[in-house]
Parts: C-alpha cells; structure tokens; sequence
C-alpha cells in the first residue's frame, strides 16, 4: 500500500525509518512513495517533493500520513486528501481537536478512514484500546496525565525544589518542551487530547472552547509546597465523563493523594486511565512522545487501514459538553480571594483557601469573576487508586 | 454466532451475563447456545447440560468458550472442540500452559482460533497488546506483577506489617484468594502467565517446568523488614526475555525501589510492562481478575473470531527456556547460608545474605544445593522505572 508522508519532522522521520526498515510482515506491504518536505535544504530523498499537489494527484497514493503539526497548512491538506478519496492518518491534535466536526463529517460522508492514535498518548495504545473496549462495554470516564512537558516540570518542581521557569527550562534543554512551550503550559495540548479521546469514547466531537481549561503557568513555590505537606503530589490531570444528558471535559491541575498511581508518574510520562462498565478501571504508562513511539502509532493505523480493521465510523454527535455535574473541591490562591465569600471552606491565608464543594462549571464562572491574570487553581482528589 | 459455554463458575457466569446484556452492537451478534453445567443442581437455565457430548456434536456451534478452570477435563474439551472443528476461546492458564504445545499444533493444524486473552491479567489487554505491537516492532521483554493474590499478601505484610499468615486468610476472606492458595503463593500461576505472554511475544511455547519459580510462601516479616530499611517493597514479579539464541523465564519475589512504578501496585492490582524496539517501554496496569473484567475479555475474543481479525497462528518454535544470560543479585536468607561460600556479596546476618551478581541458571543450582525447605529468595531490582 502506497503512503504518502506529509512532514518530515520528529514524527515524520520516525515513520519513514519504521516503514523502511520492514521489519515485520505487515509493515513490508507498506511504502512510502513520497514525502512533502518543508524547504528545498530538506530534499535530502528521491522520494521527496516541495509541491502538495504531486501527492494529492498521485492516484497510486492510497494513504496520507499527516504530521506537519499544527493548524494550517495541515488542515487544508487533510481535506484535500480526504475529497481526493484517500485515507487518513494523522498524529496532529491541535488540527483535528479543532476542525473535527468537518473533518470526522467529511471522512464520514466519503467512508474514508480518518485515524489518530498517534495524537494522543504517543506510542499508548490508548484510542485502540477506548475502541476495543467499546465492542463490548460503555465507558463511563476517562482522565489522565496526557501531557509529558508539564508533568516533568511538575516533578522537577515537587522532587527538587526547582522553581517554574527553571524546571521549564531544563524540560526545553532535554528537548521535552518546545520553545514556545504555551501549548503545554496553559494545557491546551491536554485540553485537545481530551476532545479526541471523547469522540473515540463517547462519540462526541467537542467544541475544544467548551472544554474547561487550566494550565500550570501561575504555580508557585508555594503551591507545590502546600501540595507536598498535604501529602499530595501536583500532576495536570484532562478528564471526559459521560453523564446522563451532557459529558463534561476540563483539563486542571489537580493536587492527587501520594497513595495514588498518578502521583508516581515519572517524568515525561503520561498515565491515562478509562473506567467502564463491566471492565472497571484499566490504566495505560508509558512514553506519550518521542519520535519512534509515536512514529509507531501511526505504522499501526496505517495498518489497521490496510488491513482494513475497525474502518467503519461510528456517526457522531454533537453533545454538549457542559460541566454541571461534575462536583470537587479546589484549592484557589488568587490576590482577589476575599470576593469569593462564602464559597469558602477552608481559609489557608490572606490569598489562598480551599473552596466549597463545587461544579467545575461554578468554579469556571468565579474563576472568571476573581479577573486575576496571576491566579492558580488546582482540584483536591480524594481518591487513592 | 453460536456459543458453546463450558463452566458456570465465577468466569462463566460473567460471559453469560455481559453476552445476554446485549449491551453493543458486536455483542449482540452472539448467542450462548449452550451451557455445561457441572451439577444437577447447577442446570438453573434452559440452556444448561450435563453432557458435554449435547455441545461438542451441536454443528450449529461455532465456538467453545471455556471457563473451567483447571487441568482436566478442560484440555481433553478443548481438544474435542478443536477436533470437531470449533474455534475455542479459554481463561484456562494453568490447562494451556501445560498443554500448549499440544494445543497450538492442533488449532494450527486445523486452521482455528484458539485464544486466550483473558487468561493472563484479567480485564487487561495484555495479549491483545503484544498481538498488535508484533505486527510493527520486535518485543524484547515483559516483566510485572500478573498475581493479584500475591500481590494482595505482600502489600498487606508491607503496609500493615501483617504477616503471612495472617495476611493470606484475609485475602481468603475477601476472595482474592482460593482455600487452596499454593498455585498463586508458590508462583506457579505467574510461572503460566509467563509462558502464556512468551507464546504470544516470542512465538516460544516453553515447557513450564523450565521456567525458574520461586514463591513467597516462606517469606517472613525480617524479609519484608529489609526491603522497606532499604526502602524497597517486594513483589512477586514474571520475567520473559527474548536473546540471541534462548529466551529467558522465571518468576521471583523482587524487591524493586520504591521509586519504581511496580512499588506502588495496590492491593489486588496487575502491572504488566512490555519493552520493544521503537515503542519502548508501555505498562498495563489493572483488577486482573474478576468475573466481569476477565469475562470482558472472553468475549473480546469471541469478536475477534466473529470479524475474522488476527485469525492467523504464528507457526509456534520450541526455542529452549535457558537462563545463562539474566543476571542479578539475590536477596537470599537459609539456614544453610554458608554453603554459599564466595558467592556472597554482602553478609547480612548468620541467615541472610547478598549474592553477588549472577545468572538464575547459576541461582538455581546454588538454590538447590542449598536444600532448605524455608529458604527464602528475592531478587535486588535496581531501576526506578
């Protein structure tokens, strides 16, 4: 099966050498015919062009992997591939977290493949894995640390006493957090991470703006420090609930009991965990980047299409993501503390305190309410698995 | 697609339950035909025979799913089924670790199905994992935690200083263990995982008697003592590596550090890490057992079979189990520890001492020769991962 490769980056690189080596039976029926690189420096193969439309037109190219990254070009060229009858397979979050509603509903109408294990997780076999399950089993809920930059950041900060900007730049130096890190920080990379695991759990495409979403760019010292006395660790938790007439999504720091599997992530890590009906909790560790890991994921689909394993696509829906039902307590530090009155339970000082029992969408409205650009809010989790 | 269910225990009663639910479209293509009970006053259910005789020659049969337990009458059931031309799922360890080369060669022979998910780690997709990563990457070893009743005893002696005893009847108490514990205490169960997981990642069916097997039936509350001064926690951990020309198995209480994700396994919980080529290191962790999770994977099977996925059988080697090139040091304490001569590292007391480094080939000749019925071994694991 001929494949063309839109990227020639981390990723991209990964499936050109995983696909070359053959190494198995199943990837020696695979060929990378060609690839689209960035600037006329990266013709560095026979197989490479500068022009998209010398891909798209080539009738032999039954597959196009995507990993440019980012929105645009990616987008348009996803789209093309997909009115031009070829499958996709893409390890770019962002674009698809962003354009799934058009693009699932193009692959839909086309009955295309349209695949993204490598979009989330990494090398985890984690949308696989909601698949499979789904054969048999309703899921209820997922969460997980979806993000390696900022949970080695949280580590540094927690195990050595390093302070944000210096975790932060130590995760950049190791190569695990890009220069413009905002991404990661701000847990938008977590937040579209979510979105795709909700369309593979629930059938649901999010709109990304509707999911909830706090980042670790305001913690302090101080915070780790409450964190640590408390017994608990600080990870950057993404989670999606299936409810009765919405599902919630949000993505929070969360201060998680030093008892619990998460607090023990190492790293650039990633633990994912779904919870399901008959099959309980099941959770996933491993690597959620690097270049072969995910370079691996995209093989993988490339193969599923091949072998034209689970192609039909399941219609999806535009459920609401509301975040009423989902209840917790939150530890808020914010200059403005006072205006939160009594939603209050427990005063720590003049700028922090642990809030009432609350729905995320109630936090979302005083968090917006306090208007404090320096604010830090994390979920207190009580569990201890 | 007709089911044949043979046993209507903990495991069967759970494939009924999620089958007759109905709960997915996949599940909804299956039917239990037929039941073999194994009392008179087991036949609760117009489906229900005593004669295995009413299932095996019902040709409207697909599929035998058994769910026994044990050695016999399961393998010469599953014999007739594959026989008689029926695929057959089973969570039967112990039956096809003993006759898997026997079993193997037949399904191969008469091109069927026969699979197995369920039976190593419960609910988690182990299997199914090594199935699907084989088809990109080589595998180059498997390690974890595959015994939850063990697991169960050690965390309870560690965390609650319970001893063994103790600890055992509790977990008796709470079904996490049988009355007659010795397969789970003595590490047999792990020792049939091992070479069920070696039969799926290395296409390696050992002779189980190869595979090293020590248990934690002699472990003592002083063993458990030195673990945690050393801060370490002792786990009984399941080992397949794949080398140049043999592969290695064996099964030994580990005390592995407490930075280790293995170290903070709960209670009754399964961890099972998979080290490949490009993907790297990936860890399952999960409840592996239970009626409804290792039921999710029973029928998981039967979907695999019904959609004809991954139906082919690697031709399976007889490659020896050698242990010559796994090397450790060992945590060994006997009464007749001075037979070890040079072969101590570290002197811990007039019973107990640190081996120095050195193959499980040559641990199991010094074991023997040791010939102490309440001889106690670990290994020293070293990696925080």
């Amino acid at each position: 099966m001929k494949i063309g490769l839109l990227g020639y980056g981390t990723v991209g690189k990964g499936v050109a050498k995983i696909i070359d080596q053959k190494n198995t039976e199943d990837v020696a029926k695979l060929e990378i015919a060609k690839i689209l690189a960035h600037t006329e420096a990266g013709l560095t193969d026979g197989r490479m062009t500068l022009d998209i439309n010398n891909i798209l037109n080539d009738e032999s190219i039954n597959v196009i992997v995507e990993c440019i990254g980012g929105d645009e070009p990616a987008f348009t060229y996803v789209k093309k591939a997909l009115e031009k009858g070829k499958h996709v397979v893409t390890s770019n979050k962002k674009m698809l977290a962003i354009h799934g509603q058009e693009l699932f509903a193009l692959a839909h109408k086309t009955n295309l493949a349209l695949k993204y294990e490598a979009s989330v997780g990494g090398g985890i076999p984690w949308l696989d894995s909601l698949d499979r399950t789904r054969r048999v089993d309703h899921i209820h809920h997922f969460r997980g640390i979806f993000n390696g930059t900022t949970n080695y950041i949280l580590s540094k900060m927690s195990d050595e006493d390093k302070d944000f900007d210096e975790a932060l730049k130590e995760a950049q130096m190791y190569g695990y957090a890009e220069s413009d890190p905002s991404d990661d920080v701000d847990g938008y990379d977590t937040a579209y991470k979510v979105a795709l695991s909700m369309v593979k759990g629930f059938d649901v495409i999010p709109d990304i703006s509707s999911i909830i979403t706090y980042g670790i760019g305001n913690i302090s010292a101080k915070d780790i420090a409450y964190a640590k006395v408390h017994d608990r660790e600080c990870k950057l938790i993404g989670t999606g609930i299936r409810q009765s007439q919405f599902v919630s999504g949000y993505v929070i720091p969360t201060f998680v009991r030093k008892c619990s599997l998460f607090a023990t992530i190492p790293a650039n890590f990633n633990a994912i965990e779904s919870n399901s009906e008959n099959l309980g909790s099941m959770t996933f560790v491993g690597q959620g980047a690097g270049s072969l890991p995910t370079a691996h994921a995209v093989v993988q689909n490339v193969i599923d299409i091949y072998r034209q394993q689970d192609l039909e696509i399941f219609e999806k829906s535009n459920v609401p993501v509301a975040n009423q039902e989902s209840f917790a307590q939150f530890y808020i530090r914010s200059k403005n503390i006072k205006l939160l009155m009594d939603n209050v339970d427990e005063v720590i000082d003049d700028h922090a305190c642990i809030s009432k029992k609350m729905s995320y969408a109630e936090l979302d409205i005083l968090v917006k309410m306090l208007a404090d650009d320096q604010l830090f809010v994390a979920e207190m989790a009580d569990d201890c698995q």
